[in-house]
């Protein structure tokens, strides 16, 4: 029985308002991502990641960044959840700052090629850019939260070793990063490679200061996830109904979904907080602003035995 | 590093054919099934369940059982492959046996409710009703494998016991089966739950008689699967393209798709045989027959990819 030493319980950190709403072509009103942040906050989520702090020539969709945060901050009930935010530039940081974030996050890839065509520098130069970004975080009093991308596999290179994730993940920790996201940008990594991949970051930062941020492109999110909690890792990104990759479009699904996550946590009796019915619902009434149907097959399920009862 | 006694290679059994067709509503033509077998065999799988001797008026998908099972026997070079076929009774038995064939399957159920509802007798009188049918198999010399339903649970009882699918189980061997089928008909399980039902079954047969039959209804076929090749289980059934369930009717996901299953094989250094694009090209085929895309991520992956690279 090789799963007997799971886990009591896991932290999710939604990462759909941002992560998934950036990545989807329909435009989003801010009214409706305050919303989906005050649903979300109400499932029992702890860390909902919620806008970015860059610039809306390049990324539109979080132009409304300093509402998001302010009227986030303002819901009641909520100053035990973390509201982080992408503050890639000490520009970003200060306008965050400004409008009083408890804490943001920064990146950086584990892929050369891909460091340069993303952000057109290479990995220690854009280590170097967030190190003052990190640094006066910190001063401030929030806290920072670190981001690897293509930990699994690179669009450009294709294998990414393992210690090039570790390497980077070191980094980020020296900076002061309380947490460092591993994420398989394009889903290519199975559950094999990333318990090497784990293993070797594991030898630079402690296994409790590690997330998995898995992607579902080739159906590998929940897997690696599994292969993950084997290792001892206790937290998970995922982001509610998928958002940011789309079911009807050929090979563009991304983040697991929230949902899925958390059913195939309590399924094994681990906790997360989350009241999975009320996530469910947030994930319905989410996608249906944006007109489609949740990319999580536990929505989909659920929500089809909800409607035979009703019609029954 | 939990992950490191994996097996060097599986055996994947595919169901699309019997048990992914013939829960599809769309009806495909017996040309269409069979031209299906062929291109399934050519991929490098050697176990492909063809079809059912089963009573037309219940199962009218079916009803071409002779033709399709003849057509496929008959197929050049295939006499490595198996083709199961569905033979619950003495009658369908002496048909496919008069068609030829070389491999019987016959089912229980590990939930008394659901072996009522579905064959309107108890689970004993079930297995009493297969016992002569892989009897005069046997002594034909045909191989018999066994399914069983519900190991994970039930639509009318809900939790199913581990000892109740071990009973079984043990049952079927004793018959004959040289493997046996557990299929979590509702899609119900995590892997916990199937590492504890495996571990109830290994202590009445060997594991390597055992083959893990999981459905993607909640998304957990794959961490089942995961969780079962830990256990030390290396054959899984699965259906080309997920067929047996639609993908765009919500709630109605059913067999996990064959190439997400061997894209994570073959990620985990695990062999198949099977060649994993020609899999694809037969999963989009047949998806384009029944007008359709695939219920695979895998595949809808693959084909976004292939579809850039054509228009770049």
């Amino acid at each position: 029985m090789t799963l007997e030493h799971l886990p009591t319980d896991v932290r999710i950190v939604e990462v759909g308002p941002r992560d998934g709403l950036q990545n989807e072509k329909q435009p989003v009103s801010t009214d409706i991502k305050v919303e989906l942040i005050e649903r979300l906050a109400r499932t029992g989520l702890r860390t909902i990641e919620a806008t970015a702090f860059v610039s809306p020539k390049w990324v539109p969709q979080m132009a409304d960044s300093a509402d998001v945060l302010t009227r986030s901050l303002a819901l009641p009930g909520t100053s035990h959840i973390q509201f982080p935010v992408l503050a890639p530039n000490l520009k970003g940081l200060e306008a965050a700052l400004s409008h009083g974030v408890r804490e943001v996050a920064v990146f950086g890839a584990a892929s050369e090629s891909f460091s340069h065509k993303n952000i057109n520098c290479s990995i220690d130069e854009s280590l170097a850019r967030f190190e003052p970004v990190a640094k006066a975080a910190l001063q401030a009093g929030v806290r920072v939260r670190g981001y690897i991308s293509c930990v699994l596999g690179c669009p450009y290179e294709g294998e990414v070793s393992p210690q090039a994730v570790a390497k980077v993940a070191r980094k980020l920790a020296d900076m002061g990063c309380y947490e460092i996201s591993l994420g398989d940008t394009i889903g290519m990594g199975t559950p094999l490679a990333t318990q090497k991949m784990l293993q070797a970051v594991a030898a630079e930062i402690p296994i409790e200061s590690m997330a998995g941020h898995y992607h579902d492109t080739y159906s590998m999110a929940l897997p690696n996830i599994l292969a993950s909690l084997e290792m001892g890792v206790r937290v998970f990104d995922a982001s509610i109904g998928g958002l940011g990759g789309c079911p009807y479009a050929a090979g563009a699904s991304g983040n697991v979904a929230t949902e899925d996550v958390v059913w195939m946590m309590h399924g094994m009796g681990i906790k997360t907080g989350i009241n999975l019915e009320q996530l469910v619902d947030t994930s319905r009434w989410i996608n249906r602003q944006i007109g489609r149907e949740p990319a999580s097959k536990v929505s989909r399920a659920l929500l089809a035995r909800t409607e035979q009862s009703v019609s029954a």
